[in-house]
């Protein structure tokens, strides 16, 4: 009972540390006045949200239908990018037995945050109308998209930083996608709808190199925390359903209307099936007595949608789609088998989530998928549809062979960018000045929460006696 | 081990005057017949729902095509809105330690009677067809709106009442909301497709009368199950995100077709991140210790769609959108920490959920900025649009300030009724006809449900001992 | 303390037969392989997802507007559906305490295997368009209908099986499925929008006949591992609620479009709204303390969106949908209070979810009220709408009650399809080589998964001490 007596006090004792009271009221509240302001400077409605311009502002001669608003062509396919980014992400990540708040609540904290400043990011970046930035539901999935990137490179940190380092990391974060993705689509042409390089590569390596900088030597003192319970597991579950349903939804979010957007899900929809076949097939194999893993399941059954994230809105064909889909899932089980522990011993990376066997290699996997199907298009399978997929293929200049070439060239821009933006940004976290929790105590809700611990006796069946804790919040509501 | 026993005789012995054996069946049923009877006399297809008036009743000599029923213009907005009532509120609710099975089995119980129940008010008081209601998607919406308003003063009763007292306040609720609402959207000619002052003002000020009217000055004897334990936590933060995440639905769900239901989202969806910085910060603020409380996140972080639940449709503006949501978080924030406290001990309401924090008062900003937007409205900045907004724009007596001031009397006229109606029905549900439960058994499922009480052994830090209670169903399936 | 050592060593002993190593990878890869290959020679695009055929196939002279294409008219409501299964059907058999990992791990891998299956035997029945299987958002929502069914069918078989049992059954479920669907769409006639019939009727009888195939008579061994625990039960309501609140979406998402999609919805929302208090008043009725089961909440309050499954889509309208749900709710409560318990001592039925309850009386009922509904058709209430319902109205050969004699040989020809089909997989599941529990651990997750037990002391209030064990995953992420 002392051990316990001592363990919180040792708690309190370096609460002095990592106390929150003034650094993330300040950054919060610095941070929103900022963006408030930018956004009063330099942020209108578009055509499809303004009163005046809906309908005043038309190329045809026509008044247009309400039905040919942008709204109801993305809309649903924006609400089920949303799911994913709250909830999807948010409840991945609480698989951890004492960090359920800060998974959802920090996942909730960052992606507001995040999708503000990728408004004004990817606006700057993209292109101004006349000094504004325009916004519709259009932008609401690209910003949706952009925070999903800074998502993923909680994964790889998460148990081990304060929501102030977190803040931080997206402004950087966001920034570099914003300019990341401007190089790939606009400067190199590149398709990337479903954003296998923009947003799961770019978000996995930016997210490697940080934790890699941030490496924990002692990071072991917090091992016993940094595990799942039963229940946890299942509302990682949560998390991981609603990601894998609504990946259709994701990767065809913003590709043409038509054909396209139709296409994209179908190939979607049919890599994830198979991705899980994949799954399940390789869990039971790599262990010894055929168990399955639930972090298997949890992750590597999502690598199917990461994958076909750039050739998705391509004629990839559903057969092209299942064989990405299921080698996707493979890589990915044995990645979380065989690969992070030696990325851990030998080259220092700590990555929480395993970011680099769901994001990391299936989206470099779907990058090369994407460059070999751009290589192959042709009008002859595309017809009058090649230009819906393949803006550059309206100017008759068109050479798919060139084309691939620069898929593959975005690839390597992607991965130098996110290291490079990682390295620094890493640096940049490393100050002791965010509160972060020190190596006894991550993976632990109560240092940023009002939590109460309650122990239990627990009996082991080989006789051993120890206590566990529950947590209890500390007063009524 | 004593204690326990008694305990549980303690709750067979009350078990008599809580019994719904005869109550709840009475109850539901006899409401249902009365549901079937009045559908099959008044209740008809609407134009776009009848197999021989679509397409036969046009008001164009074209025919219309299918994509021009009204069902593809709302019925993604109506899931989203259906999610936030049974899974949103549902959700929410389950923070209670020992409360789930009631929280999310009576939200969905008296939303399941309201919805029906509200078909019907809403139909009689906003114009019949001929003697019928006419009904379809826009229905549906309107229905799980008023059943929104009943489960907001649900909020503020629960734990403390048993479901016959929560069928009999609904029936009361929907009436008077229906009454309200054809006040204002009829007579007063309001904009409030969002419902801040119909559904939320409406709503919490209802509810916090009927509490105050039904306070228990013993209430301090069920205090030890008035909190949350980890898990609920988790489960109540389902309810939260789902909540944040389609409230730009919820808030565009029955706006005009075009640029006013696109523009509705948006506002919304930015009003909502600013909303969540400011929750952070000012949660982290409030706190001796910087920590953060479950509860802010789950309740404060979602009045920004609240607060912008009247003025959503007009031309707030991102920027202004921002402003309005960063202010909601803050005073709902400010109401949880300082004003719920005083409420309680100096005004005696027992507000479970702190409904004033985070439907009363940003219900009330909402219709100020909504009266103040009304005000400014112009059609330089609408031009065409401004009659899709402002519905009495079309008979070209246009002006603005009266518009506005209209919009103040919506708010006077809602808290009017809202406080009337609820004084009134606190007092019938103070009848001890309905098997309300005794003070010492209050935010308790095993009153109501089949549970059964398994007590373990707890052996705090500090060297006390204990015994908590979990709960298993009796028997298997 | 002796016990539980003893336990965990005969665990490890059965793990033999029950390994998975082999088997279940095997079957999976050698599955997904068979699939490809098939996909690859036989499915292509259809027109909406073909990059050259949308556009250039067209039936009108007129260029078709991208709006026209039938992912807007489908997409959303198959979101809906997808949710249903992977989020409904999975989290709604979470109810076991110990077996929350395979309910919705099993139900994630049979459901992937399953869509993927029904897609080539679906199209190979349907008709193939010159040698080819077209696939588009409508091949999607069917297979994930026919995906429904064997989860359904799951229900049944829940906690006694292993994975690659549950894979063999999907094989020959699915088949069968699209054999019986073909007889009742294309050869008879029949309308089952919804799936009354070729779902849940199909579903339900084929689920019950395996398992009393499979019948275990000491399944009482597992018996304490065959109930719910209060947090389990959260989790299934989870479940609950997303198929109760999409449900309209699931009988809409094939019907035509236009009125017959928005009538079909109305009618399911006003179904399902009855059927919820029903189910709430025969559940306090039948319980001697007047207290509510949460089984009857879960299963029960669905059973009027399974009994509207035929007759939604017809001129059904809300009185006739709310006295349908009303007793679809009624007869599923007293069936899951008397007639399972005499199914399992009288008939040898061990029906782990009560399908046969949820899925079989009230699929039964939609499929009479189909036939009913059917024959009492006319032009007079459907005007130029009745083809859009009935297909055969267009040949001007239009005769009522033989139409609804064809509904109630449908139901009949699928019973009898179940039937033998659940008869004849229940003797292939039988054979000792699939790995499946033994009776001593049926229910339980710890066989097919890596989860660690760690035994709890509990003391019971009336003086018994015995060990409660929990789960958790053995190692860290």
């Amino acid at each position: 009972l002392n051990g316990c007596c001592k363990s919180e006090q040792r708690g309190s004792t370096m609460a002095e540390s990592t106390n929150m009271r003034l650094r993330l009221p300040l950054l919060c509240i610095i941070l929103e006045v900022i963006l408030i302001i930018l956004f009063g400077a330099l942020v209108e409605y578009n055509d499809d949200t303004h009163a005046k311009m809906w309908n005043a502002n038309k190329s045809h001669s026509a008044t247009r239908d309400d039905y040919e608003n942008e709204f109801y062509y993305r809309y649903p396919s924006f609400q089920d990018v949303h799911v994913m980014i709250f909830v999807g992400f948010g409840f991945l990540m609480t698989f951890l037995q004492r960090y359920g708040f800060s998974s959802v609540g920090f996942n909730f904290l960052i992606a507001a945050f995040s999708l503000q400043w990728a408004t004004l990011m990817q606006g700057f970046v993209h292109g101004m109308h006349h000094g504004k930035i325009h916004v519709g539901v259009t932008s609401m999935i690209n910003a949706d998209f952009c925070t999903g990137s800074v998502l993923i490179s909680f994964g790889a940190v998460l148990g081990k930083t304060s929501p102030v380092q977190l803040l931080v990391m997206a402004i950087f974060e966001v920034t570099l996608f914003a300019v990341n993705e401007f190089i790939l689509l606009s400067m190199l042409g590149a398709n990337d709808a479903g954003g296998s390089m923009t947003i799961h590569t770019f978000g996995a390596y930016f997210g490697l190199m940080v934790t890699r900088v941030l490496y924990r030597p002692n990071l072991d003192k917090s091992k016993h925390r940094n595990s799942s319970v039963y229940h946890s597991d299942l509302f990682a579950m949560i998390g991981t359903i609603y990601l894998w349903m609504f990946w259709p939804s994701f990767n065809s979010a913003i590709t043409n209307y038509g054909d396209p957007q139709h296409r994209t899900a179908l190939n979607t929809y049919y890599s994830l099936a198979a991705c899980t076949l994949a799954t399940f097939a390789f869990s039971a194999l790599v262990n010894p007595e055929g168990k399955l893993d639930m972090v298997h399941i949890q992750n590597a059954a999502l690598a199917g949608g990461v994958a076909v994230g750039t050739a998705g809105e391509m004629m990839l064909t559903p057969f092209g789609s299942m064989i990405v889909g299921f080698l996707a899932g493979t890589i990915s089980v044995l990645g979380y088998k065989y690969l992070t522990p030696v990325l851990e011993s030998k080259l220092k990376i700590q990555d929480t989530c395993g970011i680099h066997n769901l994001h990391g290699m299936p989206g470099v996997l779907g990058a090369v998928v994407g460059a070999v199907t751009s290589a192959l298009a042709s009008p002859g399978v595309y017809g009058h549809g090649l230009q819906r997929v393949f803006a550059d293929a309206e100017t008759g200049k068109w050479n798919p062979q060139s084309r691939g070439g620069f898929q593959a060239i975005s690839l390597a821009v992607t991965l130098g960018m996110a290291l490079f933006g990682g390295l620094v940004t890493g640096f940049i976290l490393k100050l002791p000045i965010y509160g972060a929790p020190p190596d006894t105590h991550c993976f632990e809700d109560g240092l940023y929460w009002e939590v109460f611990e309650r122990n239990a006796l627990f009996i082991f069946g080989n006789g051993n006696v120890f206590f566990s804790s529950s947590f209890f919040r500390t007063h009524a509501k």
